[in-house]
């Protein structure tokens, strides 16, 4: 009963929860003619510090890096993707990705129809060392159970390094699994279902949600999340980490 | 009942409903003896990045361009209102608009009492290319139907091209059409009811609406629309686009 | 995903929405093998004063009149009924009901699966005359357009006569149209939404609704119904009249 | 608005607002032709004990006593009314009033059409004195100051005596004026707001109010008014009284 | 700012608290003269079994008992009163207090003006064995800690004893002491404030509460009291008992 | 922290979550020193029709039959209890359980500290046939997977028989299994959680649930389960049934 | 009860009501030993533009002017200040109030006990005029009935020219008077009660507020008052006016 | 039960409830290896200007001064750390606290495990005189009844001098006592419970407190306290002060 108004979507100060049948496409200049679907930006509630969009490649289509000089993370959950940078060049496929560091060149191609999952940030330097170009596929990374709970797995896609100013990783989650405690915390999170469903936790608010959803928690927003159904369920997530929250004033 | 205070505006942090009945009329330096009606800006709800207001013209009055050299967008509701820029003059009548692009000298003057809609943006560049100067007729313009339904007519006001970071336009709806789904995206919206009536549901509130009134979208902020009645109803609709969200961090 | 639990049912003390996902069938003595859905019963919000369920016949089935004497009536939506009553037996299909008086005996049958919505009262005399069998269908009713709106149209299928406790009609509207206003009154109704889709106000909560949902407004709730989509919406509709309230004191 | 739907009407387990543009007309069997809008009824939000409605009898018009013997009271609006009743026969104009005890014959008939405010009650006997017929015009009622406010006046329409289980009394105030706090009691009230305007608070809630609004006060509802505009408000008050609480167990 | 309609007085389906400044007087047939503040009725909320209110007894005032033969429950506030049951007659001064069975003749008179806190219940027997007369006073009977702690005192201030169907006791509290833990239970209470202040948690509900302050809790309100200030608190309990609870079915 | 009145329990009109640290103990007098906590009564929320609760049976403790004369029904939650009815003694221990039909004399006792689950109702006749004594054990009735999902397990305690008017039943759910959608229906529960935890969602409330929870569920109520953790979840559940609604009207 | 935590003060995201009672007294260099109650700042709410407080000067006190080179608005509440600028040295009674534009070097000191209420702002020029020190005594002001109604008076205390970026006024309403209708506007407001009393509306709340209380109304705030009482009340109002509101776009 | 969800940890525009179930430890470059638990942050609600933090030292930890020259103050929980500064050196064992200027370098470290409080805000000068490093105990500083009232007890461990922009306190409560009134000011807290239990009222919110709570209150929201159980509670309280509020205008 879309056409009637009726959706899960909800819009808070301090988290959103944003399903499908809610995305709206719009046209970004460095991404040609892909559709893009803008989940979190910096006028989400009151306020995010990184953009988490979903980009919708036509077949043949063509990508440049951020015309702001942002970071950009790029995560492919459906077909497959050319990615070009400093002399490399690899085909990403399922579960694939790559970080790019702010200010980097690069071109992303689509022979066929693809899907990605695209995070980006302004990147705050802290030391010498800077992040490098990262590739991976979120199957191959380390499994850990999260805090001793091997119905809760944890990946992490990139390096736990104190150069990067952000992580990405996914969690996994048996059914009738849960987090093991509401967590409050100064780091936000952009958030995308993989897989399975469950029951989200936000603030008061329990939400129902299933793959293809998008959440933004907000900084300091108490947030539990609990699987549901017969099969593993697993999220995307982004986090900002390694900087001094007193940076973010002024 | 309005004098005991009834009214059905509200003000939301990702929203607004603001009714003609609690309009209240201010002035501006560079509108002479007009009456503005300063209905969304940037200190609405938790803030907007655009200024939407109502002038309304006295006979004899005459304004000149935005002190601050925003872009302005001028829709003409009521009445007759001449237009001069660039050397050329035009008279406007109901329906008729212009677009004045950023920094550019204009005057606007009415021989008799007028009333016009009023969008104004700084002007966020992209590229070399910078928009011009565009004149029209709302109801001159293409009329498209909203993802295939021929209850929901799209007309575009201005030239959808990368170097304008807004666009306006109408949509219409029959009785019983509605919006296809609630919407939530990144764009703003300042939005005035020209014809018709209907139901606008805004986050989780359902308000009834009329001609005259007036909605502030906020980003993410979800949406939908239901015409009721027995004719069309029809809004003018200020829309962001073509830039990166992430220009407005900071 | 009514596996996690989303519905658009709702209990309130005095309305609830009651829509097919949420159906709970049980038996009824007199009702053999049909499968029966309790709609609405005494229990209900802050109490109801009569009952309102779906019979659904499979074939070959059986049932007799009420254990306790209480008026019936019944609707066939879907499939063929045959009802015996009083010497006569008559075949019924869809969209023609039959009303039942109080202690009648009587039998109906189904060769084939079939579907009937059921109201039962328990009867209040008043004077001597007493209400008589009466056989009808929907379509064949006098179309009254609804205080002069043609776009609002609606038919009684029980004689409009003082020795009747209850009335059933129908309501259709136009895509568009609505109730003229709210209504507020002493007669409480069961509904079923028979064709369409629209937005039903009941106090202050709106609720999308369509074609199979059910709603119970008990006495004195504010209503109002706007139908939505492309087509007529038409509805059923069960009300308490003729008896003064005081009756129901003690 | 209230073709869409739009209320002050509202109704709640302890009280209820009910505004004329939501009043349906209906019939009691012993009002003839009259229309009768069931303003309380025993079944409204947690439950009433009386009944209270508005008659308007069209030109011609006669009315005989409640079918069940209740006690009741008239109060005339508007027109004209003629009321026999124990071989006596009156003709009653605005603000007029009779109370007839409870199982007494009377008729009430309009040569031209009137509207009556009516109240009934089954009587509850505590000794062997009854009450009796009483007449009268609330203008000539011994006006009090409430609690010594002189912008508060009370006038009793029914003599003060045990044998009443219930009173009439119409409350003005002058614009400012309020109740002098907000009155928590075991009595409930049927109001009608017979001039002016201003603020009724019922439990947390605050509504603008003006002739022609009925309000019902539930038993221990918190209560308190206050007058706005430029010219006194006055009201018709319905109360029990005179009766031992527990009666009214079981 | 009372006559503004600022209290602190609260009307739910589960509890009521009632403070002084909404109290209103009135007359009850047994009293004759006294002014009977009705605090608990059967007809709060959504139901209570009891009755509870205040008598205020000018000098030389005389009552009788319950005309329905009720028990009653008194207890003294302020002043002295006479209380004459079966030939014998006592005076009862501040915190005395005297049980009188169903059907007990008895009158109640003030030489001066007194205040006393009445309950009345009708009786449930069980068993052969009858409540007899009982006489006290609140400081001398045994001080019982509660659950073991010694800052939260309890008072039983009738027999402990099946052929009574209600307990009255006190409950007295240390500054900063609480009841253990917030209690759920089919008995409904009576509360009156004697001495001190605290917070009463009612179901979701914080109430500042203080001396002369009435509370209704109806069965299974969840309830929860801490004491503040400099000195002891102290409340006056009412508790239904020893009765089966499919008793007040129907 | 519940000596500072936190608490999962919560009573609202439609249902009623009450958890072991609200529990308060009362006596009754046909079950001798045990120590009963009275979970569900009539008077709980808007109404239900049944009794539950929990006796604490000390070593040596002795019960009788139901003064008035209600169906029992008892199940074992620890300890083991001796039960004496028509010339037939048994000793139940573990999830044990006996139905005992309205007005048959029979005895309880312990020989060491039991705690057993108890429901009471009175009996609604529907035909000739009355129920019978049952005896079994939970763990060997017939387990039959829910709608069809082997995730969620029934098994029914009672004969599902029309001379029955309630049925107990315990359902089993594996850890993130679910009921397949809300419920809503006429018939109304009480429920205690015997094993493992999840979320219970009660109208628009979500409620986290562990081991030794009790919840009420008035008719119509929408309910939904969903069980969490590491283990399979079960609980205890009462219901009505095979009676027509209306016999509950007056 | 403010000992118990009691207080009309209230904290929203677009208003606040500040009442004496929660007043918080602290200091600020330039004003040496005076008590300053901060009721308006930058960070209260979504955020305001301006800061208003109470200085309690003490006999001989002595202050500067503001450190950073903002306006400063000076009106006196009680006793007398000696304000000293320009070489010019005035001595302010009750009601008379002074402006000070930005960077003016003034002195005020005080013989014996003053209270003054103090709007400060940072300036926002506008055009080659300054505005220039302005004296007068609210009383000395002209009176204008408030969009024609003579039971609503309006008085600017500065003169309303558009190098002022703000004005100061009194409205002052008859008992029962209110204004027109509900404001919605893009000005803010810091408000003092100077006399009287009534009720304000701020959003969907409704407010009793008395003489001394405090209210800030943020941009776009839906607002409305009503007097009540038997004398005039009357509210010292600031607003910002004359600037484009994109200028406050960072 | 935290593993599903419940905590009592809150976060609003305008305060936090954040209990030690929801901390989450993160990493901090100064502090290497501790475990810090960023409790308050300038994107905290609608945002704070200054950072609340716990560090968990390990045996053999060492930190160094902030990376962005702020303002630090440090407060011993548990353990000892070693201070050193300016050449000096001091042990600091449980209550001891250091405040250390802006830019000031430093080391921490810790022989075995230790935790610390720490505040840290960016430096705000206000003429010439700068602050200097202060050591203390928060037991030797000098207790002020608060108010005069001897059950509430102020410590200030900073000078109160303006060259100070913030002051960090102590308040202690006997049992039963409270703050004498609900604050509302300009000035925000981080506030971390040391010992004791009690109610924290924030808003219109009531909250349950104990031992290890933090709380954030944002600007202007109005607070009180009642301590509650057997024995004084405390807390630590950062404040700032001393500096002009538009000065916080960007």
């Amino acid at each position: 009963m879309k056409h009637l108004g009726l959706t899960r979507s909800r819009h808070l100060p301090d988290h959103a929860l944003i399903t499908p049948d809610t995305f709206v496409r719009t046209r970004l200049a460095e991404w040609g003619d892909a559709g893009i679907v803008l989940h979190v930006t910096p006028v989400i509630g009151s306020g995010a510090r990184f953009v988490q969009f979903t980009a919708e490649l036509p077949a043949g289509s063509r990508a440049g890096e951020p015309l702001n000089g942002y970071q950009r993370f790029v995560f492919v959950l459906e077909g497959r993707v050319t990615v070009s940078v400093g002399g490399e060049t690899r085909e990403l496929g399922e579960y694939d990705y790559v970080y790019l560091p702010a200010g980097t060149p690069h071109t992303l191609s689509s022979a066929e129809a693809a899907r990605v999952s695209v995070f980006e940030k302004p990147f705050q330097p802290a030391g010498e060392v800077l992040p490098a170009v990262c590739w991976g596929n979120e199957r191959q990374q380390a499994a850990t159970p999260f805090e001793g709970d091997d119905g809760v797995i944890a990946r992490k896609l990139l390096p736990d390094e104190p150069q990067f100013d952000f992580m990405v990783s996914t969690m996994s989650f048996a059914p009738g699994a849960s987090l093991p405690y509401t967590e409050v915390h100064y780091m936000e999170h952009g958030l995308l279902m993989l897989e399975g469903e469950g029951l989200y936790k936000l603030g008061e608010q329990y939400y129902p949600v299933q793959t293809g959803d998008v959440i933004w928690m907000g900084a300091h927003c108490p947030q539990w999340y609990a699987a549901l159904g017969k099969q593993w369920s697993k999220y995307l997530l982004y986090k900002d980490m390694n900087r001094h929250p007193l940076t973010s004033l002024g």
